[in-house]
């Protein structure tokens, strides 16, 4: 299926479906209808009457006896000033408005609403003096298509929810309604999105954050502010811990630095000039110190490379560091833990020679290829480079190099990937990560950035073999982005049933009865005793024992309502035959006592 | 020796430092010479002449003269009109001051200088009559005594050191010099007491800081902020984690809190009104959110413990965060770890009920008291109560029964107790750890409080076994306090040379020559298997190796520099032997390749 008709499919939907409201309350007043992402929608004023999703079985019934009846979509022109008057003998206010705005100016409408999506046979400036309008049985609409030839051929569809809009975006116009309808060409194409949507819907992780209890706020801390609840904080740990361990097996070091500094750090390293108001503002009450909280980790990073000397042989210096950042969010913007005030970034810096660039970057790469990996995530890379303009600091040979050391890398690591000129920052190259979740949703997470500005603003120095100070060059990544921003798209992308080894209760002991207390003693001493070592080391296994006096059922039910990856069922014959039964997302079955630690460090 | 001999034999070495100062420059003019901790001063005014420790040895041998000669203290009165004029005569203005002072009214002296400090006998409000003198050779002064009998019986002394002083601590009066002594009754007591300051020179935390990269500041980023390097980041972790590990195995649980919040979560706690000048304030500029950074936890895990119904099957409810408070401390305050801006608690925080006090202060003692032993730290515990006075909040009964739980739970624990009454918060009792160092210095660290009153404030709740609502207490309990400032004694406690499983750089490997790199290789293979156990789990072994073509003298030195705890020294004969060469703090010998992991663990 080519984009064109399924734009054509989407675009003709609208038009049916404003005939269907035409039909079903003739009063109808129709603003714009375009296509949109997977679908289209229609602005419809209906005064009074409002539009309810208890409509849509009536609306979706009439566009389909539309759709049945199979009239072909007809093209005809004319003049403006005869549209003019075809909108109001029709009672179209809105499309006089527009019909009015595209006479006095071809181009004035393009300013508030996609021209390309109106009815408006018009190129640019070119005086317009005829509009085209398409026609399918009785229902006639100002429209520039294209459309497809017959109603019947508009594909599958379903009216999906509508939503109050203002009148060109404006408050100060009338509100319409706005009734969403999604739109593919096979049945199969739209049960999957709708199967992805009920799924993100189901996989929310603000509502799965509660159920699971894995953050919660308060009106008193503010919003944007989550904290975390022991489940939740399992689950940071956890991931941080693979996302150092990852790093710290290929040379990184940990080091920690306060939440804030005094200004003057960023004036330094220029990020006052540039988000000085982005900033949260600290005030000391007792002495005249201007502050501010850290919205990024670097300055105080090149603070610590700057304490002591360094010759070319220490080089690179690879600096790693969990820490929350704070960044003045507006309240509105803030929601979940995809928008936050504190966030906290896995962060790394590493400072090394010109030459070193690629194999530091390699080293990262195979970093984030095995994190999002192991999270079952498909990763894509686009590599941001320069462009002919100027505004690039740093002199061009080194950024060739260093875009050509990048390529190598990515290539290296067999990385799918697409090259952007003109996305580097000002001061260097950069590799985003995008990384799809299970229900086929993009992210970008992980960065690579390179910079060669701030070791020069700070005079950051090593010596070279003769002795001659040199500049090093810095590479900013973080394999996670924010650990909250991350979590928000894993609990999604997992549906709460987070693999074993990053689960916050990875197993729970569900007795049958009393009578296997001595048992279920047994077992928790060889739970206590193992530790997974993949893939993050040391990890210790979560258990709890459920030794309620409750039914079985009732057990397993709230075991499952908890997302408990592992549940060891355990009765008087699983005690005689010194095993347990075993039940995961997959199936379930018998271990032998003897094969539990083995069977858990093997999940 | 009882301390009022002791006292007596510094107050009249006082007198006898006086003497050999005017024997040397007979113009001195004495403010007052008082005992203090460990010896005595007096304060001197010899007009342009000052004493530096150049003149000490003069001025030692002086005194020693007079001391040989054996002048008894002769005790003699006079009345205060004749002291005047006594004063006058000798030319001794500053005794004239206070003698004129002591004359208008008995008690004004009294307000800036300690009056048992002087030479007046007087109590109180009575007249002044006469006043006492003693004469110890021609040399007399005003005092009340008491003194040794003969200037023979003074022990031992030494002058430490001179520094300007006020006369009665005021900046408008003239500067004199106060001239410090050390006296002890025996040789072996000034000695230690030499030996320890010496001690505490070379362990100055801030020195070593530097020598052995553990830290460093920035004036960028401000005062009382330091930021640590790798090396000091791992003496970080692995306390906050070993801290941790011992309260995770008493069912402890982490949590996760931002660093700021608005205000309105201390209006609610109630610390706005007491310490909300004490805070640092967070602007936003976004909005009109008017917040702090957290100058402590619990308000926030309060939060937490509020996200969900608990009931009395629930608790106790036990959280725990290392994370970092900021408390707006002057700068001229401020040095090295001791006292800063950022101090990092190794917090927790135990929701219960009343009946669960003594378990849960039973299990945070055994915590503290395990750290502190393997620290190798002598605890003393204080055992602070309310006293009779108003002004405590939460009824009777409960501090009575919270302070017997208290009590017992020291007992219970072994520990070395005193209690004092009045010294409780006015929400709850405490008890606060005194631990001793290595060269004997005590310090406040681990605290753990009761608190009847915020649990309260935010309205906590559980249900009891009647579904009866009932407000919890809470436990505010850290072991390390502030890790910096912990940092800042275990630093000087160990003098740089940190016990194995804390060291940052635990091994070193030392090469004789490069005809040992494959052996050497073997060795690393066998050091990154290891991780060791205690106290602290999972701690893997942290090692580097010194394979320079330099001579195995200048890499043992270096070694001996960075106070690495482990060095093992390889060469073509311990390869041979399959053995390799260990240098300890305790010596050197030689451990077969076999046995090296079982070795560290060992250590």
């Amino acid at each position: 299926m080519k984009n064109e008709q399924l734009y054509a499919m989407r675009h003709s939907l609208a038009h049916i479906t404003a005939a269907a409201v035409k039909r079903l309350w003739p009063e109808a007043k129709f603003g714009v209808g375009p296509v949109v992402e997977n679908g289209f929608y229609y602005d419809i004023d209906l005064g009074e009457r409002k539009i309810s999703e208890a409509n849509f079985a009536k609306i979706e019934k009439t566009m389909r006896g539309i759709i049945e009846y199979g009239d072909d979509f007809e093209r005809f022109e004319m003049p403006i000033d005869q549209a003019i008057d075809w909108a109001k003998e029709n009672n179209q206010p809105y499309k006089e408005e527009l019909l009015n705005d595209l006479k006095r100016s071809g181009t004035t409408i393009a300013k508030d609403l996609d021209v390309s999506e109106l009815g408006l046979a018009t190129d640019g400036d070119a005086a317009v003096e005829n509009v085209s309008f398409y026609k399918n049985g009785i229902f006639t609409d100002l429209c520039r298509g294209p459309h497809v030839a017959n109603t019947k051929d508009v594909g599958v569809f379903k009216l999906l929810r509508v939503a109050g809009a203002y009148w060109r975006g404006n408050e100060n116009n009338p509100q319409m309604q706005r009734l969403y309808g999604v739109a593919f060409a096979t049945q199969e194409e739209l049960d999957q999105y709708l199967e992805n949507l009920e799924q993100a819907k189901l996989r929310d992780h603000r509502k799965l954050g509660k159920e699971l209890d894995l953050y919660t706020t308060s009106q008193l801390v503010g919003a944007g502010l989550p904290m975390f609840t022991p489940r939740g904080t399992v689950l940071r740990d956890v991931l941080a811990q693979y996302s150092n361990q990852l790093r710290q097996a290929r040379g990184f070091e940990k080091v920690w630095t306060p939440h804030i500094t005094k200004t003057s750090l960023y004036e330094a390293s220029g990020h006052w000039d540039k988000f000085g108001d982005e900033l949260f503002l600290v005030a000391s009450q007792e002495t005249d110190d201007k502050m501010a909280l850290k919205p990024m980790n670097c300055p105080h990073h090149t603070q610590i490379f700057a304490s002591r000397p360094r010759s070319y042989k220490d080089m690179p210096v690879r600096y790693l560091e969990t820490t929350t950042d704070y960044r003045d969010e507006k309240t509105g913007e803030l929601g979940g833990l995809n928008r936050v005030r504190s966030l906290t970034q896995d962060d790394s810096h590493v400072f090394c020679r010109h030459d070193q660039i690629e194999e530091e970057i390699n080293g990262l790469l195979a970093s984030v290829k095995e994190l999002y990996g192991t999270l079952g995530m498909k990763l894509r890379v686009r590599l941001s480079y320069r462009d002919s303009g100027d505004g690039y600091l740093g002199d061009n040979e080194l950024w060739e190099s260093a875009q050509s050391q990048l390529k190598s890398a990515v290539i290296a690591n067999d990385l799918e990937y697409f090259e952007q000129d003109g996305e580097a920052a000002f001061y260097g190259p950069k590799i985003d990560f995008m990384a799809t979740d299970a229900i086929g949703r993009e992210h970008q997470l992980a960065t690579a950035q390179l910079d060669f500005v701030q070791p020069g603003r700070f005079g950051l120095q090593y010596t070279d073999a003769e002795s001659n100070p040199q500049t090093p060059v810095m590479i900013h990544c973080a394999l996670l982005g924010s650990i909250e921003r991350f979590l928000s798209v894993f609990i999604e992308h997992t549906a709460g049933w987070f693999p074993v080894w990053a689960a916050p209760e990875q197993v729970r002991i569900l007795t049958i009865n009393d009578t296997v207390m001595d048992y279920v003693e047994e077992i928790k001493t060889i739970l206590s005793d193992v530790a997974l070592d993949k893939p993050v080391k040391f990890n210790e296994v979560r258990f709890t024992t459920d030794d309620r006096n409750e039914s079985l059922g009732k057990k397993i039910r709230e075991a499952a309502q908890w997302k408990i990856p592992v549940q060891l069922i355990v009765g008087p014959k699983d005690q005689e035959a010194r095993e347990v039964s075993v039940r995961t997302q997959s199936g379930e079955g018998k271990i032998a006592l003897s094969q539990l630690s083995e069977y858990l460090r093997g999940l």
